[in-house]
């Protein structure tokens, strides 16, 4: 429908030009009060020498990970720059800036990815000296918050900034070239989620299973070999990971919105999707500052209440932007829209739909995982009857938690369709410009939860925090569990907004390729199946088939990691006499590299199935098999990522709920059951769920980018069925080598001479 | 595609007639088989007083509560009888005929599920009596096997009956008629599916909770008040249930077969998919037949074998009928259609395919639940690092086997649609019947799982049976493990084939409701949106939705009701004086009643979501957003239900495995990991999972049934946005209704005296 405004032109006037400019500025301001904010949070204390030496290894182990990854995916992102450069364009200069900002896109994300972790790692060490402090909860809730600040103004400030330029360089070519930006952007975020997620949870299962189950000694004990490698997870998973898929949200959120923009009001429609992120950064900022810890309020609502102040902002200055920029009738399209509505009320709503949408979210999630409302007083209720009841109420709140999520999702994206008219698509593109506002809070909210967990961590390996101080920092980290899953529902809503609004520029794709071969619009219509064809059908039942491949993957790979973990922390009690009494200190360096080696080898195969899944698809079944494959994909992967995010939510904090003296309190035969609740739920939420927002954009992205290569060898005079068939084997034949060779990887370990050597418990 | 047939009529010849009397006589002669099987296995030896006793509380409890099931059923098919007579039809004779073949499915349905009830709870005595003697455990597998054939009997004659009458009888109606039918028999599968499997599990769980973990008393000890109620369980859950969800499955998968046929080839297209299911139960008798055990050999084996070679007759057979029956040409329908392919040979082909699928799932199932092979192994191996690691290589067994299970069944779909061409549906549904020459054996070996299981229970509580025998029994049981999950993967497969050919039917009425109206074939086209509208995408979104809401119901009624077991058998421990001495019996009967009253309120929710969930969307959201939201829950709900057998299976033989003296063995910590495992996939596999299947089923008969009425409230004389808005929202009334009372039954149960009067365990 949308389609009707092509062929306004996409020339920017001297108006547009220059409030792209402010745009750029605008980012540039959240660029340097993130500095500040990062300034500021290093200026802080960093309490006592053995802290300091502990989080030094951190932070050694976290950049050398992050710097090994970079190495790896410097190889995948130089193949894929080249294959992106063969794939079909309008012309050159489109082409060549389309692969430029690939490897912009990707280079931003990986550098707000390793930004977040370097600032992460020596906040944490602050965050505990400071919880050491008289009135140490309010600085160590500032420092934490701060430093999410800073990541997040990075975060929205490279987004905006990459989006403003290409903008203003490109124009008429912007579209494609910020194909180019986002899927780089998703494809790095995709990595650095699987493969940060995989290290943090494989060194924390580890960790857990020897020393909390098998040896019995707390959390975070310094004999503990895996300890440093599980601080090391928090920076690359949590922080590092996260901050890369949320930059990659803000930039493929952005970038869907200003292609579909684009397409509905020509030059017009990229101006108006800048200024609400715009209008976003200011918020963030504001939300940033007003975040003061009151004595007698709990961390989340002390949070919650900068998130709904900046909300509110954000809505009102949209509002007012919509009435300033946006025109009042669609007549100047042209006589016959003058009853389509009114551009600034349809904008204005949509925004607000975004926006509301992301406190609907937050506070579902709250109520999910929470550990003050019912459902996980529930779960914690069930470890009276054993651990396969937790295990069993923890799913039915994942799935209870999914569907009501995915309903509010739903809903919003419906109503911003209804409300669109003729501009349909793009409204709902608008609407996930309404949930970047809060993005930057968002980011400050997440990193909220990992550097509070680590600054735990230190202090407990240190012995040199206090009671008090403890107590400070289990409260901070409780809270970090929920804003966590929180941030993992706003991300994925993002997901469905973004992938609903480029569904629109995939079929624009195939429209626009179509008639270059001379075909009808009629023809277009047919050649997108309805769904009811057994063709599409099929494909949503691969496209949901993928989802479900991608969890299992990244689940399955954590066990494998974590089962070598296990054996050399086992090992080292063994072979290494006086870790147990305290006398020597275990190799932590070891069990870093043994997680480092193996995380990066396992996302090679969750990666290549994301990338090569779609191109298998199409190329062998046709766009309207590619097209239900999409919608499959986006359908249960939303549910999935929010039953694996908030199940895990829910299982972590109902064992903090028994740790606080509920159902038998710490040492009981109910908290041993919330144990294995919390494990089962590691993987679900810091590795599988996750990484399936950015797995839909990637997935979304590779698809409107090889719709015209499909189209092209579908019908006209380059038709072949041979090539079709030909590249579909090539891509299925990557996937099927990726998963034998992770197959056989699984059989090599548990066949390995420490496994043998190892069967029973050393305890 | 296939609508070009449609002028063809649908008068039947003399000849037509002839073969449609002669499959009825074929059913008959099935149900005659039936008869002398049931004869056979009622005349073997009833083992000694003690067994029968037991057995004779089994049966009563089994057959009280499916009364009562009966009663709860009859009001709810009273109610939908009257919808169904409300909804728009093309004459009287059809809207009467579609009501009263409505309740002859619902009828039939039931009767099946009743009287595999019925013989199942006299066979496992049988079973167990027979291990007793000499060379026992041949006798014992035949009596189990012929058990499943009496009652594959019973399903495959009723089914293929009432299609046959249906067909002769109404001829030119006889599809809307079918709907009808098929609609009745899913309806009450899916009722018997979900109270039965609540029943089962509820029982199970309660009983191993406090029996196995609490007491340390083995399963089936007679001390443990929950025992009779979990025997009961496994004839009205996996026996009853069973039994009608198979039934229901042959009966959809016909009727989609009649529907799609009748569309294609008019009258023709009755009668060839009623001679391959007529082949089937030739063939069924022969597997049924040839079964014999043999010493050496496992009783997978065996079983493998009689299908093997069922299935290669079906093949053989169906092939002659298609080259007998079918013309070699389209160019009998018109000059134009000379080109369009042989029927005859894609007829035999599409049958192939069907019989094909259910080969690969048989050993797709068998490979990832089996304890011989790789996947159960590792679920075994993993046990040795605790519950945790158990429940994640149990869920990443069920993901996996999911997408290859799906992937197989998607490639059928897509290459029975490719084949076809100009009747690519019907040829879909062809494939779909190809499977259900299956059937027979597959019911057969289905009840061989629970029959062994029971029969074991029976041996256990009497300790009238000697070591030998309970290892026949233990083995057999195992086998039953597998049987179990491949008659799922099997059903499913038929859920997804007639889902699909159903969607064309879907198509249909609409397209016939919109020219009625006046509305040309362009304006249908459109009718339908393309998957890549927003409208569609929140469809799939909704429809995948309501399967993970549909399984989170289930898991937690299961929870709620094991619940009040757990309590109720703590209670009689410490209320009863000297059950744990054995010298008092426990009071068995109360716990089947509390079960019994829990499980049929239970059900409600689920039902109800399943019928009033595509009346909301298709009102609400119109016809596109309604086909998206069956696409999503066909694709998603395959998925799920796959996941849910296998991992379910897989925890389960995992646990057979240790039990067996690997890692560790019986009373290890490996063997308390593995039951923690089994215990969770207790509901995923007998409850949440194998519901999936009717699921599936009556919410696109409701959608077929329902589609004429959206349209005329949607376009022409009768347009209202009012009406529908009102039916859409009295749907989700209902919807949310049945949701709230579920939760404070959730709330009411947890807060109950016996709960806080017991918060802690007795052992």
């Amino acid at each position: 429908m949308s389609r009707q405004f092509l062929a306004e032109g996409l020339e920017l006037s001297g108006g547009d030009y220059a409030i792209a400019g402010v745009v750029a500025v605008v980012a540039l301001i959240a660029l340097v009060i993130g500095y500040f904010l990062l300034k500021e949070v290093l200026a802080t204390g960093q309490g006592t020498a053995k802290m300091q030496d502990i989080a030094r290894a951190v932070q050694e182990g976290a950049a050398a990970y992050l710097k090994r990854q970079r190495n790896t995916l410097s190889i995948f992102g130089v193949v894929v720059f080249l294959l992106l450069f063969a794939l079909p364009a309008d012309d050159w200069n489109e082409r060549i800036g389309r692969s430029i900002f690939f490897l912009f896109g990707a280079g931003f994300s990986f550098t707000i990815g390793y930004l977040g972790m370097w600032l992460a790692t020596r906040a944490n060490l602050r965050v505990a000296a400071a919880s050491r402090e008289q009135g140490g909860r309010e600085t160590a809730m500032r420092v934490a918050f701060r430093t999410g600040g800073a990541v997040g103004m990075f975060t929205v400030g490279l987004g905006l900034f990459g989006a403003a330029v290409v903008v203003l360089v490109y124009t008429g070519h912007a579209p494609k070239v910020l194909e180019g930006f986002g899927f780089g952007a998703a494809l790095i975020a995709m990595f650095m989620r699987v493969g940060g997620g995989i290290f943090t949870k494989a060194a924390d299962v580890g960790a857990d299973l020897v020393g909390k189950v098998e040896q019995n000694i707390p959390e975070d004990d310094p004999r503990n070999a895996a300890t440093i490698a599980d601080n090391v997870g928090d920076n690359v998973g949590d922080c590092a990971g996260m901050a890369a898929d949320l930059f990659e949200s803000y930039a493929v959120t952005l970038v869907a919105a200003l292609i579909l923009g684009s397409t509905a009001f020509g030059a017009d429609g990229l101006i108006f999707p800048l200024i609400v992120p715009a209008i976003g950064v200011i918020t963030a900022v504001i939300g940033v500052y007003i975040t003061k810890a009151r004595a007698n309020e709990s961390g989340l609502t002390t949070i919650n209440r900068s998130f709904y102040i900046s909300a509110i902002i954000s809505a009102v200055l949209c509002t007012i932007a919509a009435f300033v920029f946006l025109p009042s009738s669609f007549a100047e399209f042209g006589p016959e829209y003058a009853n389509d509505g009114n551009p600034a009320v349809i904008a204005f709503v949509a925004v607000l739909i975004g926006i509301v949408l992301a406190g609907l979210i937050l506070r579902l999630t709250g109520y999910y995982t929470g550990t003050e409302h019912g459902p996980v007083k529930n779960v914690g209720k069930t470890s009276e009857t054993g651990a396969a009841t937790v295990i069993l109420s923890g799913i039915s709140v994942g799935f209870e938690s999914a569907v009501y999520t995915a309903v509010v999702i739903g809903a919003a994206v419906f109503g911003a369709y209804l409300l669109g008219g003729a501009v349909a698509l793009f409204a709902v593109a608008l609407a996930g410009t309404g949930l970047l506002t809060t993005v930057g809070v968002i980011v400050a909210m997440d990193t909220f939860g990992p550097v509070s967990d680590n600054a735990q961590g230190i202090a407990e390996m240190s012995g040199d925090v206090d009671e008090n101080a403890a107590q400070t920092l289990t409260e901070l980290d409780a809270v970090g569990n929920t804003t966590k899953a929180i941030t993992k529902g706003i991300a994925i809503a993002t997901a469905v907004l973004a992938a609903t609004a480029l569904f629109g520029s995939y079929q624009d794709s195939i429209t626009k390729a179509l008639s270059g071969i001379g075909t009808t619009a009629g023809g277009v219509k047919s050649f997108i199946d309805t769904i009811v064809s057994p063709n599409t059908l099929v494909g949503v039942m691969i496209g949901a088939a993928v989802v479900f491949m991608f969890s299992g993957l990244a689940v399955n790979a954590v066990s494998r990691a974590a089962g070598a973990v296990v054996y050399e922390v086992r090992r080292q009690f063994r072979e290494i006499a006086g870790i147990m009494e305290g006398t020597t200190r275990p190799e932590y360096g070891k069990v870093v590299d043994i997680v480092t080696r193996d995380s990066l080898r396992e996302l090679a195969t969750p990666g290549l199935l994301a990338v090569f899944a779609p191109i298998a698809v199409g190329f062998g079944l046709g766009t309207g098999a590619l097209a239900g494959y999409l919608a499959g994909a986006i359908a249960t992967g939303t549910l999935m990522a929010i039953f694996l995010a908030n199940s895990g939510g829910a299982w972590d904090n109902a064992k903090k709920l028994v740790e606080d003296g509920n159902h038998g309190g710490k040492g009981s035969e109910a908290h041993a059951a919330t144990v294995i609740g919390d494990t089962v739920g590691d993987p679900f939420k810091d590795t599988a769920g996750p990484a399936i927002n950015p797995l839909i954009k990637v997935m979304n992205l590779v698809s409107v980018l090889i719709a015209p290569a499909i189209v092209q060898f579908s019908v006209g005079p380059d038709a072949s069925f041979g090539v079709r068939l030909a590249i579909a084997l090539v891509a299925l034949a990557i996937i099927v080598v990726a998963i034998v060779v992770s197959k056989r990887r699984s059989t090599v370990i548990s066949d390995s001479p420490a496994s043998t050597q190892e069967p029973a418990k050393t305890a």
